[in-house]
């Protein structure tokens, strides 16, 4: 057994996600933007897509201050049937146009293997919402591309069955997987969630796969996403996945967690001027 | 507001669910059996269908001990994907033959949209696991059916959740939905998860859809499945969901839940006898 | 190993508490009346003492109904120092009272080292709160008492912690000790505390003292205390502490878990009822 | 109502501790050393004290590395009975030998109210562990000193109850609290505790207080403390408390937590190149 599981009680049970027979940190390339291998990557934009005005502001705003990725829902996975259940292949065709603008590549959530296929086309990382983690038949269609995919931790998902989902898609030859901490479900109503921040270290020692963290889900609350950043950083994250909105007051869901286009400026800023001191690159 | 609600916190965001406007429980016809409305039901069977000897001895067994629906799994979600994925379509024919030869209606899990149209031949109720719980797609798609469904609580979703889900099916206009309390996740390691007792109270009073438990998966030990399956009924639930398996301790999944068919047994006399004190038909 | 062990995971580490050289279940003598051993003990009274017409009011009422132990806080541990602290001395008097007026037995908890002395001469079973199952220095000079000790568990605290901190009372010479479950903290949030009903058979697999369960803490909602009483029964509890006051509505603290005196005595018939099918004595 | 609470959803119940009345951060002096008010303070020293060259060995050295205060156990609330209670009034001792030999302040954990004399001559700061967050009795003591207090968080206490049992201290009259977050219990079993990051800047927020973060106990692993470190002063906290030992493979409680005298140095080297990048002095 290597040595870098010599503290670790469980027998790994994930095998092409551990890193013991991977040593290195495994990088990707997303667009001409290379997600891990010493880079600190910032995806951003609005919890859902709403209309071409609010997507396309949002999305030149995010690209100017730094982001590498717009993320916009266009498929919601909503607790209630009668919420906004997101403004589906109009929502990817509004993406579409944000990346021609912008240049940056896209993330959306998927909800459902029927849409696999509008998805090939025109998102450039699946994004696999923590309600859908442990949604075994999507996994296994997602491990059947190339497509990179963010995986969210489950709410109340352990480390090890993250590292086992992410097996389900590398083990059908996907080897594009982020890993995304977004907060678990606990006792403290503080919070909406509480970020797991020690799952960052724990991930990047069981495993060589990138690992992001999202700041805006976990707190639930504007005010919290440049400390739960920093932190993210500081522990050894490669990215984070943030939610902006032009108009947060007004949003069609998460406005109270979602930054304005200026703290998203200068939360970039911030994070811009930390990256040496924890030798990343922003 | 009705009454029933005054002393509830939560205003009720679901609707088809609520007893607000539905006094009444809602009992329904699984073959010759009537689910809720007074009869207190043991769905029984193995976690994973086997083999064909495996699964008519427990079915012949559990049938003449008076269960009233055989449960066995075809498709199991697995954490890992090297582990036993469930025989499929064949597993489906073994229930089928299982059905034939006892009278037996069937329940098993569904895990993806693409096998419906297989489970709507050969399957009596269609059970939904907690993994799968806001797999909202996957809702949708059973709302259009009228084949009942046990929809099993996720191991950390809210009460609030568990109804808002069943409504996704029952706006879709399946009326035919069962509640199930299945454990939570928490601290505690003793138990496998920790059964939620009060939920089944509660969902009584805030829905009139019937409301079942799972002692197998709650405490995952065959000894604690006797006295919750008492405290189930004392509390006020429609039924039990229990593991049964001729052979726990060479079972392919669950085998330290699963009792054993002479257990079973002895656990079904000492329900009928305590029935009546409930005013339960077993 | 005893037989009865070969099914837990655990290497017993705690000793007196357990029922590996034990066998018997613990019964012990409060004034006339038997704890364990076949008797459903029900404890009851206000949370806290307020004034005399309330205290004597209830206890009259509770001691007809067929309570066998009169429950009352004179001393309360209140998370905030602004809240009601209790009568302190003046509430151990009126408890004394009530003792005279209806010759039932008192239990109340203790919060200080410092109270032990006031606690001797007045008190017949002494209560330790869940927030203090792991003061160890209250539970080591409560050890070196012969007063019966009804001990919380804690809302975080597992079964081996509650079994252990018991361990600490045995250990000093006392060996009248009632575990008692309360709720655990989860994230679930229209319970005050999530029962955990699976507990009791457990705790009563593991150990040989009695086990009781407090439904109105665990629920917070007076309508959820007769089902989870029921459930406590039929899960092979040996009592149960509830609360009651004769004003709810205006109760200084608790009131939305607290019976009336009317549903009290609904309770007890209740349970009276039930009692012969679980072969209990109340 | 400030400005700083428009955000919160809690209508603050504590007073002394809020920020609202009190605005700027509290520091104060702890021998010639400062608390808050900009500087980042390390505590470091063993889970328990042992012996006297295993004392003076850590002291010295941690000293040399630049911590500010020396920890060590003396009276240790052991979960088991059976387990090492700690040395301690020999204990008290040599934490006073330490002292005396390297000028550092003393910090160890209080477990009765009977101790506080033997405290107030040898203690320059009391600490209130986890378990004993909500001993009231123990709080309203210390409140009547002018010792400062760490005031760690229970294990499954909410940000709420952490500041509500501030309260106790600060209304007693004892200004000098510092709020500690360690970790709270969660079901992710990988890691001791889920330490819970966000807390820090919600307390940050909502006090004026210190607040410190315990990476040796919320992770449970030698190798989180340096991350979880690094993300507690990315957060905002005022400092940190941290589990050292000269020979952690026989360290009498917490090895497996414990930093070698080595790994403490290096820690030390790394922060303090962190510390400008986030306005802290160390």
């Amino acid at each position: 057994m290597n040595e870098i599981f010599e503290n670790t009680s469980h027998q790994p049970s994930w095998k092409l996600a551990s890193r013991q027979e991977h040593l290195e940190d495994t990088g990707f390339q997303v667009g001409s933007h290379l997600i891990g291998a010493g880079n600190f990557s910032i995806f951003a934009g609005p919890c859902a897509v709403e209309n071409k005005q609010q997507t396309l502001t949002i999305a030149k705003s995010i690209a100017a201050a730094g982001a590498v990725v717009f993320r916009g829902g266009a498929y919601k996975p909503r607790t209630s049937p009668y919420d906004f259940q997101g403004l589906g292949e109009e929502g990817l065709d509004l993406l579409s146009e944000a990346k021609k603008e912008t240049g940056l590549p896209i993330i959306t959530e998927i909800t459902s293997v029927d849409d696999i296929e509008k998805f090939m086309d025109k998102v450039d990382i699946i994004q696999v919402g923590a309600r859908n983690m442990q949604n075994f038949s999507l996994l296994k269609e997602l491990g059947r591309l190339t497509i990179p995919v963010l995986l969210k931790r489950g709410h109340a998902a352990t480390i090890e069955e993250l590292l086992l989902s992410s097996e389900y898609i590398l083990s059908g030859g996907n080897e594009n997987v982020i890993l995304c901490e977004r907060g678990i479900r606990t006792f403290e109503p503080y919070t909406r969630n509480t970020l797991d921040i020690s799952a960052v270290p724990v991930l990047k020692k069981l495993s060589h796969l990138p690992v992001f963290v999202d700041p805006s889900h976990a707190g639930g609350k504007f005010w919290l996403v440049e400390p739960l950043s920093k932190a993210a950083m500081a522990v050894g994250a490669d990215g984070i996945i943030v939610e902006v909105h032009n108009d947060p007051d007004n949003a069609m869901s998460d406005g109270d967690q979602s930054l304005t286009l200026e703290r998203f400026d200068s939360l970039m800023l911030t994070l811009k001027k930390l990256a040496p001191a924890f030798n990343k690159t922003l």
